[in-house]
């Protein structure tokens, strides 16, 4: 038998919360349409682009009290992109939905992520199987994996492997991306009348998938308490030792959700917002040089320590950064196979790169710390762009704010001392056990994700809204994955997506980091929300993100 | 009103629990003492050192129906070195034990370690201030330090603090370091008639501080589940996205007993043990060598993931590594003051450094990776020696394996893929909220240390024993800090020490890494603990370390 550790055991045993409409079953619900939907924008475009699934109603469910028989039905799933918190969830929930409606129903897991459904990988669900990831963490139990399904090929072998196995509809439980993909093989299969339905679940930790319909994408809630539970740590280490300056960088892409809303958790004395340093064009010595004055008035108040929080996809938002990389990007197309500059020593390659660049960004490249120009020039990906989450901004930031403070000191304007500790916080958080918010919530999503197959709908993705509230009083439905569309650039081409969230900067989030920042940054409000609790007071386990009871303030207020 | 985290607000409600005997209070106990007492080693010289305080019996308490009444007592407590989870309720208890015998009795807080009763920096505690820690994490209450509280002098102005405030007894938490000061401390106030007591107690997460009497220093069982819950969820992470290879170093000095816990708590792939690597003369190529085997062996299964764990003082324990390092610091000492070697180039100083080594040393550091080499010529310690703790060995091992696959598949022995994360932890499990084991353990420490001083003791150590039974059937008493001791060259002087307790590779803990190593390596037995849980079931919240469990195994059989 397998050994699993006392967590595991008890975890097992939870049962996840439903919204008071789906708690009668699959078959003892009804469809309520709202109003035809068109897209963000860009409406004529992505219309033509889906003719046969645009400007469908949003949809939610109502539980009544007779109970409709509900035909025989096969479905698959696909965990698609990387982990969060919860995915197994979505995949217990469509289960039990799906052998509630009919116990002769099937599910299937494709393996790997979308490549199983091109390739016909895929194992059935039992009961035996899918009990033992209930409420646990990871994508293990299919394994996900990154391949864009978007090709009339990749279509037509996905097809094929959904007759082969009586599939009439397929889950997608990913991102903005696989969402948009979601919705291409939904239109695809409609146009060529093949009846299989197509349903996404909106996943991410880098809660940049949310709109008007979506409160949140799942995983979000569990990764940021995870990452603040250990910011808290450290910030109670740094203001028992008073020592160290600890700078983390926190996961979560180009938007700064996770590390503001992990930031308003703990209550930092810096925290950067990429989604800022943009629009206000912020040089990296501008946030040097804001950092440092920071370091250097709490010296002046006897405290040579604090705690400050990165977000990962920082250096591309910063102006002569941004254009740096680029063109950087542009030389190393043809360097990287010229073996004069491969077999160069480092510091030749720094000379032989500046003396490539444009002047503007060779002066960028070379203000640079060695180490940073290492990174800037290793391997690329497929894309042929350097790998941001690779470069170790904290350091950088280190390295220069230390030169900076240095000259303060020279100049008589800093008197303490800095020493520095640096930390990345990314894959600790994302496979950890869901908290009991994301375990309800993504076994609500799953479960309403049949509930739309069930009904005949594609082309939609899974909604469950009202999420500060208790969970039965949460509002399941659906939501046409067109109406999230716009038309965007890729690789140079315009491709209809949905549209990716940053952070508002005229937002509620982002203005309690604002209207605080410069109280928590002198004087030390540090919280500490320890590790994610699943048994405790309510208070304790059932909570949301702040993120989230922000955004939701106006709904809030109202109850 | 200061704001805190749900989790802060219900952990300062908990109540720890105490030993049975010690629940009627301090002044219902009676003293049983036991035969008297020797050094582990060294006995003559240890007895000459401490001619005053040696050979004193060890001690436990009984409780009485009587209730005798409580002389005023104040007291000192110091916090001594690196945070250690629990720290705050060493000084709850203290501070309600003391309370509890007479409520005329003070407890004053040296502030920033051992340096605060030599200046007479302090606090007094009153209810109000002590009641918003307990059940905290850090050592924030009153700070600490790393000042050694050794010489006649300190001595001398401790002893005027303690006048002044009217201290009849000091109680410091600390190491095996500390606790050897303690000793001393104790000593020297018997010895000039001051009247002064002195008790012990035993932190530290690094495990290291533990003997036949002292079953775990407090903050161990906290700090490995909190490393334990990050390498956890790292595994999910690994096991899902099937692409890396987490190569995770994990804090503890000298000793592995952290990284082994934490690895028997989880199960990685690969773990090495320090003492391990010393006691078989393993070289850098044979642990490379080792790791990269495995690695290989996993590859031909298919499996181009994994996770490795390895313990901080690492680089040190390998022979030839060892040897390198005391040669380089010898020469750092006349290098770091010469100015064309400080101004010179990374490479120049290199060249430079392996000019001067000796020939064997040479050729080890120069077949290091340059980040390396690096970090070996950074700033020193202040007794000259290089910071081990911020050589990352986690990135040498991975740098140098990548190597070695690299010629491996060459040679046709590899054909897999090879992309490695690295990972350090110890900042993020040494201010962690105590868990249940350590919130009861520390306030029973902190209880039974005043009860030793109500007794008169001192220079002993606050002992509880009998840990993997629950919290009534501890067993509360006292060591004399002698009997931990012996003599040991610190600086090139023999001076009277606690022994620091290593990794025995002849012991049950150390075995079951052994017995199930090749198991773990080849196939996923991944542990998931998951956040270290204080609410829920007592089979989750209560249970201690599986190192604690396994060394006391015979005494949990006879029960």
């Amino acid at each position: 038998m397998t050994k699993l550790s006392p967590l595991q055991i008890e975890r097992l045993q939870y049962q996840p919360k439903l919204p008071s409409s789906l708690q009668n079953g699959v078959n003892s619900l009804e469809l309520v349409e709202g109003s035809a939907t068109q897209s963000v924008r860009d409406q004529e475009q992505i219309q033509k682009l889906f003719a046969n699934t645009y400007g469908k109603p949003t949809v939610t469910f109502n539980s009544t009290s007779s109970s409709n028989s509900s035909e025989v039905k096969n479905v698959g799933v696909i965990l698609s992109g990387g982990q969060a918190p919860g995915g197994h969830n979505v995949i217990a929930g469509l289960y039990d939905a799906l052998k509630n409606a009919n116990s002769q129903n099937k599910l299937y897991g494709f393996l790997g992520g979308p490549s199983g459904i091109i390739e016909g990988k895929y194992v059935e669900f039992t009961d035996e199987f899918i009990n033992d990831y209930r409420n646990t963490g990871g994508f293990d139990i299919i394994g996900s994996g990154r391949t864009k399904l978007e090709t009339e090929e990749q279509f037509k072998s996905s097809l094929e492997v959904c007759k082969k196995l009586n599939i009439s509809a397929v889950v997608i439980i990913g991102g903005d991306d696989s969402n948009t993909n979601a919705a291409l093989l939904a239109e695809w299969f409609v146009k060529n009348n093949t009846g299989i339905q197509v349903i996404g679940c909106p996943k991410t930790i880098d809660g940049d998938l949310k709109n008007e319909q979506i409160e949140i994408s799942f995983g979000f809630d569990t990764a940021t308490k995870t990452y603040a539970e250990l910011i808290g740590n450290i910030q109670r280490d740094a203001n028992s030792a008073k020592k160290y300056w600890h700078f983390i960088k926190i996961m979560g892409r180009s938007a700064s959700h996770v590390a503001l809303e992990a930031a308003l958790q703990t209550q930092p004395n810096v925290t950067l917002i990429s989604e800022e340093v943009e629009a206000k064009k912020m040089s990296l010595s501008s946030i040097i040089d804001y950092m440092s004055d920071i370091i250097a008035r709490r010296a002046n108040n006897g405290k040579n320590f604090g705690i400050a929080v990165i977000p990962e996809g920082l250096i591309e938002f910063i102006p002569e950064m941004g254009s740096m990389i680029s063109n950087l990007n542009d030389i190393m197309a043809t360097l990287e196979s010229d073996s004069t500059f491969t077999s160069a020593s480092s510091a030749e390659k720094f000379s032989i790169v500046e003396s490539k660049l444009n002047a503007e960004n060779a002066k960028v490249y070379s203000s640079l710390p060695a180490l940073i120009k290492e990174q800037l020039l290793a391997d690329r990906d497929p894309h042929g762009n350097v790998q941001v989450s690779k470069i170790e901004t904290e350091k950088l930031l280190i390295e220069m704010i230390s030169a900076k403070l240095s000259e303060m000191k020279k100049a008589g304007s800093f008197n303490g001392k800095f020493s520095a500790q640096s930390h990345f916080f990314g894959y600790e958080g994302r496979c950890a056990f869901p908290s009991n918010f994301d375990a309800d919530y993504c076994y609500s999503l799953g479960y309403n994700a049949f509930a739309l197959i069930n009904f005949g709908l594609t082309g939609y993705l899974s909604s469950v809204r009202n999420l500060t509230q208790p969970a039965d009083k949460w509002i399941a439905g659906g939501v046409p994955l067109t109406m999230m569309m716009n038309m965007e650039k890729r690789h140079g081409e315009m491709k209809p997506v949905i549209q990716k969230a940053l952070v508002r900067l005229d937002g509620p989030v982002f203005k309690q980091l604002q209207d605080n920042r410069e109280d928590w940054a002198m004087n030390d409000r540090y919280l500490f929300p320890g590790a994610v609790q699943y048994f405790g007071p309510s208070s304790v386990c059932d909570i949301t993100t702040v993120t989230l009871q922000l955004e939701r303030s106006k709904e809030l207020a109202s109850v």
